[in-house]
C-alpha cells in the first residue's frame, strides 16, 4: 500500500507553521507507519489561499484559526465533503461541538481535537479510548498554564495578581489581552470539553460556572502557606446526585494532593473512577510546537486504524556504557589523609565530585559524597580503585543520581 | 448496526475475573458505544475449559494466564485465526513481542496491550498513537508498585529492606516470592516493551541491563535526604550516540523531578521530545481492576475504529449548588469577643470550622480559616451574614479548599 495523504491547513500563526515544521520533517517516518506519504496541499491564511481549492484537494483539514466564525462553517463544509476534521479550537467546540459532532457522525468521518484541551498532555484520547471501559466519577483539571504561572510567582515571591501577569506577559506566557485565561473561560471552556466526554453528556460553555484569579490576594498565599496549602485555578466535572457539576475557580489543594506539585506553566488532569482509583496526566499546556505535536498525532490517527501493531521500523544499536551521577557512600578509617586519598583516586580517574559529607567517628566514619555525571565504566575503575584502599573498612556502596534535564 | 461480540477469556485470576466483572457491569454501555454487545464466550482456567472450542467461538481473545507457554502457542494460534488479542502478559512480549507482532501485522489483526505496563496508566496507548509524531528521546519510568511501595516506605520508617519487604507483603503490594519484582526483572521486561515501541527497534528483556533494590541501606537513605535526594527504582530508555540503552536501576532523583513525587505502589511515566519537551502519567501501577480496566478499554478498541466521535449519551442534569471546603479570611477589629462573634453565626448556618488562626494587631488584625466542606449555597449565606458583622473592617473573602479524595 502506497500513496499521498493530502492535508489542508487553515490558519498559519504560531502553531500552523510549528505543525506544518513537523509535518515535512516526520513525513517519511509517518510513511513508514501508516503507508500513505502525508503532503500539505495548501495553506490558507488572513490574506492568501482559497478554501475551496485546499478542499477539493484535501483528504483531511486541519483548523488552526481559532474563533467560532468562519472556522464553524469550513469544519462543517470540510465535514460534508467527506474530509476527515483536527482542530485545536476549545471555543468551537465548547460553544458548537454537538453540532460538529453530529455532522461527523452522520458523515461518517473523524473529528480529532487532542490540541484543544492541555496542549500534547493526550487527556482527549486517554478518556475516549483508554477509559472507555470504565465510569468516570470525576475529572479535576490545571488547564490554563498562563494562571498556573501567575499562581506559581506569586507564592514564590510575594508579588501582587498584576505583578506577576507582567511578568507572565514578558516571558511570554500571557498574551497582550489576557482576560480570558484570568478570568477562568479559557478553563471553563476547555472543562466543558472534557466534561462532554468523560460523562457522555452535552455540555455548553454557557452551563460552566467559572471564576478567574484577579481577586487573590498576596497574603491569601501567605496565610495558606502556613496551612499547608498551595493555590490552584481548578477545573472540575464530577458526577453529583445523578447529575453532572461542572466548574472552575480558585482552589487550595493539600500537599499530598496529585495536582498540588503541578507549577509554572505546565497543565494537568486527573481523572477519577471507581475501576481505575485515579490516572495523572500532566506536561507543558501550551506553546507551538507542543500543541502542534498532539495535532500531528491526530492527523496520523486519522490516516490509519489505530497502530496495535507497532512497525517493524529501523533497528538502533543497544548501548551499554552510559553517562551516570552517582552517589558514593564509604566507610572508612577515621584517621587523617582518607578524604584526600579517596579524592585523589577519584582525580586520577576523571570523576569530579559535586557534595561530600562527612559523618561520624571511629568505627562509624564515614565519606557520603555525590560525583557529576560520568561514564559508568570508568566510575567503576575508580570503584575498584577506591575498594583497594587500606582505609576502606568495607566495601564502597554506590547508587546512581538522576539529573534534573528537563526545561 | 447491531450484534454480538464475542469475547473468549484465557485465565481467571485476579485480573481476569475483574475483567468478567467489569465486562458484564459495561456491556449496555459498551454497545451504545459500538454498537456491538461484548458477551463472554467461554473462560478457560487451570481446571476447565477447551482452548479449542472457546477459540472456535470468538471473536478476541483476551489472555490473562501470564507466563510463556501455552501463553505464547495459544496467542498465535487466535492470531493465525483471525481473532484480534488482547493481553496483558509482559513476559510473552519482552521475550516474544516480534514473533507475534510479526504474526498479527501479517494476519491484520490486533494486537493489544495496555495492560502489560504499568496497569492503567495508558503509557502504551499514549506512545504509540499520541505520540506517532514525536521523535522520542528518552522514556523514563517508574514500573514496578512493589520496589516503589518498599522504597517509600523504607525512606518513610527507616526500616531495612526486609523489614519493608516483610510490610508489602502483609498488605498485598508484594508477592509470596518476589524475587523478580525486587530483582529489577520485572521493570526490565517492562522497560523492553515500552523502549520497543518508542524508539521502533525490536528489544528483546535479555538486552536489557538491570539492578534491584536488595542492596539499598536505611542509612543510603538517611544520608541521601540530607543531600535532598530521593530512591526510586528507575527504568530508563534513551538515546544515546545513535545507539539505544535500555536499563533498569535505583536512582536518586532531585526533588524538582517530575518523578520524585510518586509515591506508595504507584507507577509513573515521563516521556521526552523535542516536540513536546516533556509529558508524564501517573496512577495505580497494579491491582486487578485497574489491570482489568486497562485491559477492556483495549478490547473496546479492538471493536471499533477509534472513538474520534463521541456518542450521544444519555444527559445528565447539570449541578451548580456543590459542597466545597473554604479558606475565609477576614479584617476584623481588634477587640475581644470578634472571634465568637464569627463563631456563632458560622454555626448558626451549619459551618463547621477545621482550623483557625488570630494574626496581626490593631488595623491589621485578622481571622484565617479553613471551615469543612460545606453546600456552597450555604457557605454563602454565612458570608453575608458575616459581612454585616460590625467588627469586619472589609469584606469576607473565601477560596475554596480541594479535600484530598483519593485512595
Amino acid at each position: 500500500m502506497s500513496g499521498e495523504f493530502r492535508v489542508g491547513l487553515l490558519g498559519h500563526g504560531t502553531v500552523g507553521a510549528a505543525f506544518a515544521g513537523q509535518l515535512a520533517l516526520q513525513a517519511e517516518r509517518i510513511e513508514r507507519i501508516t503507508g500513505l506519504r502525508p503532503e500539505l496541499c495548501g495553506v490558507l491564511t488572513r490574506s492568501q489561499g482559497s478554501f475551496e481549492e485546499i478542499l477539493e484537494r484535501a483528504n483531511l483539514i486541519v483548523e488552526l484559526m481559532g474563533g467560532i466564525e468562519p472556522a464553524r462553517e469550513y469544519v462543517l463544509r470540510a465535514i460534508a465533503a467527506g474530509c476527515h476534521v483536527v482542530t485545536a479550537n476549545k471555543q468551537l467546540l465548547s460553544q458548537h461541538g454537538e453540532e460538529l459532532w453530529d455532522a461527523a457522525r452522520d458523515a461518517g468521518v473523524q473529528l480529532r481535537f487532542e490540541g484543544a484541551v492541555a496542549g500534547v498532555v493526550p487527556v482527549i484520547r486517554v478518556i475516549q479510548e483508554s477509559l472507555a471501559g470504565a465510569r468516570i466519577d470525576r475529572v479535576h483539571g490545571i488547564v490554563n498554564g498562563t494562571t498556573n504561572f501567575i499562581l506559581t510567582e506569586m507564592a514564590r515571591t510575594g508579588a501582587t495578581f498584576a505583578e506577576a501577569l507582567a511578568d507572565a506577559q514578558r516571558l511570554g506566557y500571557a498574551e497582550a489581552d489576557p482576560s480570558e485565561d484570568v478570568n477562568g473561560r479559557d478553563a471553563a471552556a476547555k472543562m466543558a470539553i472534557l466534561a462532554r466526554l468523560a460523562f457522555d453528556t452535552p455540555v455548553h460553555l454557557d452551563q460552566v460556572r467559572y471564576e478567574g484569579i484577579e481577586q487573590i490576594q498576596p497574603d491569601d498565599l501567605e496565610y495558606a502557606r502556613e496551612l499547608g496549602l498551595g493555590l490552584k485555578l481548578i477545573g472540575t466535572a464530577e458526577r453529583i446526585n445523578g447529575g453532572l457539576s461542572v466548574r472552575v475557580h480558585p482552589a487550595f489543594l493539600y500537599p499530598g494532593h496529585p495536582l498540588a506539585s503541578v507549577n509554572g506553566p505546565f497543565n494537568a488532569v486527573t481523572v477519577e473512577s471507581e475501576e481505575i482509583t485515579e490516572i495523572t496526566m500532566s506536561g507543558p499546556g501550551a506553546g507551538g510546537t507542543q500543541t502542534a505535536s498532539a495535532v500531528l498525532g491526530d492527523v496520523i490517527s486519522a490516516m490509519i486504524p489505530p497502530a496495535s501493531v507497532p512497525p517493524a521500523g529501523t533497528v538502533l544499536e543497544i548501548v551499554h556504557d552510559v553517562i551516570s551521577a552517582f552517589y558514593l557512600h564509604l566507610e572508612v578509617a577515621d584517621e587523617p589523609g582518607v578524604l584526600a586519598q579517596v579524592a585523589q583516586v577519584l582525580a586520577e580517574k576523571d570523576v569530579s565530585v559535586k557534595s561530600v559529607v562527612q559523618k561520624g567517628l571511629g568505627a562509624q566514619a564515614r565519606l557520603v559524597m555525590v560525583v557529576h555525571p560520568v561514564l559508568e565504566s570508568r566510575f567503576a575503575a575508580a570503584m575498584q580503585a577506591i575498594s583497594e584502599l587500606d582505609v576502606m573498612r568495607a566495601p564502597p556502596r554506590a547508587i546512581r543520581v538522576l539529573e534534573e534535564q528537563f526545561g
